[in-house]
């Protein structure tokens, strides 16, 4: 049994598994579905968005030139040739000296240029006074001026807001390709450990990290499958990966946090794949192991439920930034120490904080504890080059 | 046919809908389902978290006074009892001047206090050599420490994220009580208005406002419900809204801008309910309505689709707040005007803008151009009391 790990660096690890990350599928998905999805291809418009000169106002089509210089007391007098309904082609075009009424997104019939406001003319019986001039195309949307047929709409990558949706349905993709959502496999491992719903005898505590980690995952653009809680057995461990990285796009393995078991875990990754990282400079989080099983990443967490967390946000969101084909910013705020924050040089620290107004206090409860995960708002991460921050100074915090 | 609204402020318009929304019901869900669910009430510890004293580390159980001043050239000399197995009770306890191996998370035996990391110490056969002294409670949690039986952990309204689901799994919350997802439902109306899978005729549009009404609600908490498109036909109208009304949480109505159109909606919600508001001030979006058909809220959004993501924003999002228990703060970012933004006083106008580096430039696009909704970033609010923004000035951008 080996004492210490060789370990790499952060910025090592998150390359590894950016490396490692298979790329995500393809999906079609009902356009009603496809909110937070992301764009598998370019799309264009089918056809010219609008397909016919349309009004943008309620008024009346004219020809721009036959209300030059009018004003409310030299209106331009127009021949009033009839009223155009909603949703359907004129019977009639209009001429010099003539104008028709149509509402809102009403198609322009031939000869007129432009439409002037409601508000800015009346009707008298067969005749309409136009009290202000309009230039040509004005409060008209001309034909294909919203998107031209074939015009690019939205890229590939894009990820899809509900605005989106509405400007999809505008050109017709009533059906959407987007990028499939990546099965992830969560393993429990620990002979401590016992179901939710069961009450724990001495010695034994509830799987926390399966739940936080389906959360996690389910957070991040990916579909968690649960394959229970084992014991620290290798021949189980072995089975269990076997079947979930043919069934999944990736695996994360979890549970007790003892030298022996994450033996057992490395073991049985190196056995039936290979390990290609046993070691983080990451504290808490250090005895993270990634690996892979045929092309399917294999990630062993610690199994503290607030190590567990910060490796899922250091090391876990890039993997799954990868296969999602998203991204997932971290909300970055900057708040004044409290306290010191003491680090080793060499290795980076994620620091568990509480915010209140502009003032930011570690908090240094042991690693085991999963209160942690509710009393703190965010993390500070202290650089491997650096020594630690000062009370006093000013830090970014990285809120959960 | 009246051609001037009666308008109330934004303020007053808010402060209507959060008047008439339903509050949230309650429902159970798996753990497993919670995220971005928001609590429905207050949970406890249903027992002492942890039922033991855990050791947080690999190391050696120890009595602290039996380390005292013990040093790598004066270790503590103990005597080693035994190794105790993860999740398993301990079949012995210690005595003084003995120790007994313990893996991290392992049940501290009787007679210890203390866990001596196994970097700290040296084992000689039958003796183990302690190089550093250790304080009571050093390296170990309690029974109780985490989450005493009994405690509050988390309080009603509380957005379930991932690691409150790891702690849900701690508490033993295999089934969570949540509020319940409210249904909207949403009917489309207008004789120009054909399906996203059709292809215009001349006159006709895809119905662009039920996909982005849709991915809006689903975005917000609650579960959107499409009724389809309807003519401009009061009766055919008057049905569906009795039916949507009996089914759903709320109704959101839509489509053909045209004062007609508008008139029968209000007609209408009117006839079967009551209309309370008729007329925002507000730019884009005045002619949006606001009404209920017994206790269930209906609003009815303007037929274009930037006015209707604009009211979206302004006023169903308040909607969804008040509906659901959950809050959805705008994201807000700082930024110098490139152009003037004229505006009139006593209505609030909301500028669609584009973004780019620290300088926001206004889409004074026609509100009927739907590409306006994937072309800005976000948008500008002028108070009612503002004439307006200068170029130059620096002001606040609401991303989308």
């Amino acid at each position: 049994m080996r004492l210490f790990l060789t370990v790499v660096s952060v910025e090592e690890a998150i390359a590894t598994v950016r490396r490692i990350a298979p790329p995500p599928g393809v999906a079609s998905v009902p356009l009603a579905n496809s909110l937070c999805r992301v764009l598998a291809n370019e799309v264009t418009a089918d056809i010219d968005i609008p397909g016919f000169p349309r009004s943008t106002v309620d008024g009346y089509a004219v020809t721009a030139a036959d209300t030059t210089g009018a004003s409310e007391s030299q209106p331009a007098m127009l021949n009033f040739r009839g009223t155009i309904s909603m949703g359907v082609q004129p019977s009639f075009g209009i001429s010099h000296d003539e104008c028709a009424y149509l509402p809102t997104g009403g198609i322009l019939p031939g000869g007129s240029d432009a439409v002037v406001m409601v508000e800015h003319a009346e009707r008298l019986d067969t005749l309409v006074l136009i009290q202000r001039p309009v230039a040509p195309g004005e409060n008209v949307i001309s034909k294909g001026e919203d998107f031209p047929k074939g015009a690019p709409v939205l890229v590939k990558g894009h990820l899809l807001r509900s605005q989106d949706m509405g400007v999809l349905a505008a050109i017709g993709i009533a059906t959407v390709q987007v990028f499939s959502l990546p099965r992830i496999g969560i393993i429990s491992t620990g002979n401590e450990l016992v179901p939710v719903d069961a009450i724990p005898d001495l010695g034994q505590v509830r799987d926390v990290n399966a739940s936080m980690i389906g959360g996690f995952i389910a957070d991040h653009g990916a579909v968690p499958q649960y394959y229970g809680i084992l014991p620290d057995v290798p021949h189980q461990v072995r089975e269990t990966l076997v079947r979930a990285s043919g069934e999944c796009d990736a695996v994360i393995l979890s549970g007790g946090s003892s030298k022996d078991l994450r033996d057992i875990c490395a073991k049985v990754v190196g056995e039936i794949g290979e390990v290609l990282v046993h070691g983080i400079a990451l504290q808490p989080g250090k005895p993270t192991i990634i690996g892979r099983v045929g092309r399917v990443p294999v990630i062993g967490l610690p199994g503290h439920p607030a190590s567990a967390f910060i490796v899922l946000r250091v090391l876990v969101k890039p993997l799954l930034e990868a296969m999602t084909g998203r991204s997932f910013p971290d909300r970055v705020v900057r708040a004044t120490l409290t306290q010191n924050i003491p680090s080793s040089r060499g290795r980076e620290d994620y620091v568990r904080v509480q915010l209140e107004g502009g003032n930011v206090t570690p908090l240094f409860g042991k690693s085991g504890l999963v209160n942690t995960l509710v009393r703190s708002d965010g993390m500070v991460r202290v650089p491997a080059a650096s020594e630690g921050f000062e009370q006093g100074e000013e830090v970014e915090v990285i809120l959960w």
